[in-house]
């Protein structure tokens, strides 16, 4: 999530594992669009694989699956997200929301204030 | 930085680089207390090269540079923050704890409580 020049992540760690983060709400997101992990995936630019990986990882990580893969041939394997799965993106949302109160902050404007747009050039340094 | 589950990175973008960031804040903490990039870099386990470029970007990062180097031989390099780095540290340090107020939100103890500590085991997935 990006607000002028902050850059800010939020992630909920699961064990060694990350039960939610940017690029898995953005998959949520995504699912809940196109109606299959894999058309999903594709919206990202991510691999079929990928997609699924991180699917696996994040119903691993809750205690109810957050999408519902229906799997078998036919006209192509669907998904959707359970109540769980909206939930859980509609609160990281919201947590987001919260944490980007930061910008609105005398520190971030004294940041911003005291940062150039773009790097000085390599050598023209001041004093470093 | 990291409350419970919750992991919270902000990064000040400036141009294709990053002016400040969670590596860059620990590494001007460590030059105000090691006195020098080199120590400073040992503390956090870094390569000298690696901690003089992280300074390096940060001070074309700024309008005022935030670390002042005094090169030169002898007894080594030394190194201090300029008011300006003190500044910008502790605006950055204000900026982390502005948007660590989404861990103070119902948005995270919704989250927090539909989670797992650790993800369930691959194959026992419920519903995957």
């Amino acid at each position: 999530m990006q607000h002028g020049p902050l850059k800010l992540k939020l992630q909920l760690l699961c064990g060694e594992g990350t039960a939610m983060g940017p690029g898995k709400a953005d998959l949520l997101d995504a699912i809940g669009r196109e109606g299959s992990i894999s058309a999903a995936g594709r919206a990202l630019g991510m691999s079929y694989r990928r997609s699924w990986l991180l699917v696996d990882e994040m119903n691993r990580c809750f205690r109810a699956p957050l999408v519902d893969a229906v799997s078998g041939g036919g006209a192509g394997r669907g998904a959707r997200l359970t109540e769980a799965g909206r939930a859980a993106l509609t609160a990281y949302r919201d947590l987001e929301a919260a944490a980007a109160v930061a910008a609105d902050t005398d520190a971030y404007r004294l940041l911003v204030d005291a940062m150039l747009d773009a790097p000085r050039p390599q050598g023209a340094g001041a004093g470093a």
